[in-house]
């Protein structure tokens, strides 16, 4: 017989009744009936029931010992009989008596239960991970994202790409993020960093002539921590094609996606693959007041900038007036309800740093609220009528410049929708938002900046490079979004290397600069570059919007806390001055702050 | 029709003759035939011919580019004709007439040549690795990798083992080797490390409850580079089972590796799954002199030390007498050849800093050489019994404190074996090494050190601990070993906190020392932790070999070069002041050397 086991704890069934087994595993729970010790004996397939019989050694040894421990049971499996058989167990209609107990390994007092899923401070779950590992959620959590990572990797396969390992200690990557950086031993006052991406690599491998490249890739940034994303690192599934256009990645990757999806969506409804909207840019912007919309919600925004012009409302006459534009968010049935819903959204608009939302709430029929009042009856007829508003339906109004006021619009369609209980939260709605600008205007700089990606291909190529206003130029860059999160980004990259100088200049770098920043991948492209494109779908994200879970904390190994800390290998930690002195570095107490 | 491509360069076939098909590339070769321009045309699946007609205006396109210029051709598949068919590309029974060209980029002058295999120096194709990675072994090798790797993930999978990522930036693991530190920003004078290997991670997660884990594992050590690593990081198939003993590791394991390895190994011959050789360590250090034997070598060393006792050699004799061993490395029919070839090998011996290598060569059954001469005529002819030497063979003799001379002898032995072309190079022979010593006496030192992995299980537990001579203790600790090369390594690990504190006691540690070091780990001990083990084989050296490969650089992405630089990323670079006044530290130059 096996030292350990003959069968794991999720595998005995009725068929197996009668036969001597040896099974090991975890005291998950223990229960006294009248002198007779049940225990639950957990690993990772299952669990199984053991009975202990009155004054018998193996309850004598397993009364003993603390939830947790880890033991061996020699035993026979017994039927439990009709009234006794839990349907929710897979192992629910047998049991194995115990003839014997080995201990394996006996637990302290736990500092976290195991059993049940109660809230626990996060120190001391992070601290006792192992512990924390074991509870049924988490577990669960941990092991889907294998599968749906395992699951990525074999679709992409099957559809001919390959998966390369880049890099890990590499230079400095120009995704705009904070560098981790790692001192040379060998090369003193120099540094390595962790890649933000795999970005210039990718772009090497086509031009070495790879073609269909994917990979799970590790990726760093070095970013204050947030609740929607980890400290430290986190996985990409990225890739990329030569010989593409956009609409060649949008086809390719769209079936993936939606095939990971509707393998783990647990039934729920998934947007099937062929049929994700693309929606450029500026469209979703009006509409949804976002690049990445949550299409289960219904509300549409629209702008009704005209309505407005010489309106008797005179605080949006005078905007529009000076620029400024109206869009509407409309809140379906609302007018049926209490004023105080429209007054709480005025209020929680004005919370978020905006002047307010204006609305117009109509009750069978009748229009009311000071817009509607001021604004004349048969011009707010008109408006509602340009709306489609129903009898008891509301509207609400977000005014400002462009940007904010869609903005504003946005929010308040995504928090209407909320309120209003609009959003079935069941479904994943999939779409691509396309056509995103190539620069945009940063207000504080005052100057022009690349709005996404800088190794994007500009729409129109040096002809528009070279005659149109750059803050009019779209990229051949796109998004893939789900139920309001990016969880894809990418492009078709700009391979020449006259564009990519030419693109830089705009944003005030010359070809010194490029070369100095981007040298492997400048030289590259003098060398034959094909044309090429790809992406990189967020795992992390995916992976939680799969599971349910609200933090990524709840979908992740080792995770770090909010400070960047690993509480269970006690990272980062004081290092040696012999080590630092090898790498030639030495530690800068912070100055105390005046 | 598709903007780059309606076929690969390695899709035509004779059923596609007649059709209007557009190809995308890179101009691989070109050849002018009296006027007529033939190009082949290269992208990652194949290589197209290409013919422009005289005259034509496709020719005078591609008669202006350059080699690995990238170009789309629009043209008609014609067939070749049986004289002009080339047997040895997948193409060969066709060509294409061009009769548009898009020039996609153009390719400045070369600084290595892609078309051809010659020799280049090294820093030109490390700088220029895109170009490199074009050359048709290294593109080859890099696919083989890949598919290995990928053949690797799907036989783990398929015995029930999951893929978990376990963190990079981590704490400091005591694999004993130097670690590469990231300074944390957000924690001043603190320092993350990268994992030297995920080994206390994938125990925790043995603690949590996960059972069957593996992981394409990145590993990094901060090393000076050697021929045989490359500087920074490497790749293990990293994995851990719960509830077993060392055969299940084995049993488990040697089919996977048998497997991949026939998968890839061109129909070269490989040790059978289920008839590794499993070889204690004692007997591994006698037979081969080494605890990585290659067994393609048929030669084995034994140990003839009873027979020089009062030997008539008297430097023997008195070596015997104090202490030190004799080994014979058998050196089947080299006494036949010239005696020249056993003086070379002494002086080689003298070479690599040993006193010598003493002989017999045996030419038609008469024993020559000084030790023959003077050990006396009947006990020469024992010897030679013994050691069952034929009328023309040879055989050495290596003197010297027991592990000196396995050392000596190990090395002679690999040297006899290819002097006499002993060993068949086209096979791959497996095996097992087992039960390693747990100790070792450190000489520097003058103290007991872990001989290999200290979170190893010691053979007798807490009873050897306490009562046995340390350097006797052996482990549950084993190697594979493939044609002399350690391609895995692994244990049975000791989950027991007492046993732990015990094992580090011996090498001078305290508890407290344990708590310290490896504190996560030691903590999980205390909460119910399963007995396990495993094992972790070198992804990149199972790669070389299956490549047939003399370096790594060779089955390697974007190496850097032996002197830690990524010479095409630019990689190790200095660092903004910003950047290092964030993360808290200065750079201290060098002192000069006194």
């Amino acid at each position: 017989m096996h030292a350990y086991r003959t069968h794991t704890c999720g595998a005995l069934r009725e068929g197996d009744v009668g036969a001597t087994v040896r099974l090991s595993g975890w005291i998950h729970r223990k229960r006294d009936h009248g002198g007779v010790l049940f225990i639950d004996l957990r690993d990772h397939y299952g669990i199984t029931q053991i009975v202990a019989k009155a004054d018998s050694e193996p309850l004598r040894a397993l009364e003993a010992l603390r939830l947790e421990s880890v033991v061996t049971i020699d035993g026979t499996v017994v039927a439990r009989g009709p009234e006794a058989t839990n349907p929710k167990m897979a192992t629910g209609t047998i049991e194995v008596v115990a003839d014997s107990v080995t201990v394996q390994s006996i637990a302290a007092e736990l500092p976290l239960p195991v059993a049940g899923e109660q809230e626990y401070p996060e120190d001391i779950r992070l601290r006792y991970r192992f512990l924390d590992l074991r509870r049924e959620t988490l577990h669960a959590n941990i092991v889907k994202r294998t599968k749906i990572i395992s699951d990525m990797r074999r679709r992409m396969e099957g559809i001919g790409f390959t998966e390369y390992s880049t890099p890990i200690l590499t230079a400095s990557s120009p995704e705009g993020a904070r560098d981790f950086l790692v001192p040379s031993r060998i090369h003193a006052g120099k540094f390595y960093a962790l890649p933000q991406a795999p970005q210039q690599y990718k772009q090497l491998l086509m031009v070495a002539g790879f073609d269909r490249y994917f990979q799970i890739a590790p990726c760093f940034r070095d970013e204050d921590p947030r609740a929607d994303r980890l400290p430290g690192e986190f996985y990409q599934l990225d890739l990329e094609m030569s010989f593409v256009t956009q609409e060649d990645v949008w086809n390719t990757m769209e079936p993936v996606i939606a095939q990971v999806f509707e393998q783990f969506a647990d039934g729920k409804p998934v947007t099937p693959a062929g049929s994700f909207p693309r929606i450029p840019h500026a469209e979703a912007m009006l509409k949804y007041g976002s690049d990445k919309p949550d299409l289960r919600n219904p509300i549409l925004i629209s702008d009704v900038t005209e309505h407005f012009v010489e309106s008797g409302f005179g605080i949006f006459a005078s905007l529009v007036d000076s620029g400024s534009v109206i869009r509407a968010i409309p809140a379906p049935g609302a007018g049926a309800g209490s004023r105080k819903f429209f007054d709480d959204m005025n209020n929680w608009a004005r919370g978020e740093g905006y002047s307010g939302l204006g609305y117009i709430n109509i009750k069978d029929g009748v229009p009311g609220g000071p817009i509607a009042k001021n604004h004349g009856e048969e011009r707010t007829a008109k408006l509602i009528e340009a709306l489609g508003l129903g009898p008891n339906d509301g509207v609400f109004f977000a005014a400002g410049k462009e940007s904010q006021a869609a903005k504003l619009a946005g929010l308040a369609r995504i928090r209407v929708g909320e309120q209003l209980d609009l959003i079935d939260q069941n479904r994943f709605e999939l779409c691509w938002i396309v056509d995103f600008p190539f620069y945009e205007y940063d207000e504080e700089s005052k100057s022009i900046d690349f709005a996404h990606n800088p190794f994007s291909m500009p729409q129109g190529g040096l002809d528009a490079l070279n005659n149109q206003d750059p803050l009019t130029i779209n990229a051949y860059q796109y998004d893939m979004v789900c139920n309001g999160y990016e969880i894809a980004s990418g492009s078709i990259r700009n391979q020449s290397p006259e564009l990519m100088v030419k693109a830089f200049e705009k944003v005030g770098l010359s070809q010194q600069d490029v070369e100095d920043r981007f040298g492997g991948l400048y030289r590259a492209f003098q060398y034959g570059a094909p044309p090429h494109g790809g992406m990189a779908a967020g795992v992390d994200r995916i992976v939680m919007l799969l599971c349910g879970a609200q933090n990524l904390r709840e979908i992740t190994l080792f995770p770090m806390n909010q400070r960047a800390e690993d509480l269970l290998m006690g990272a980062p930690s004081a290092a040696e001055f012999k080590q630092l002195r090898e790498l030639h570095v030495r530690v800068v107490e912070p100055q105390a702050k005046a």
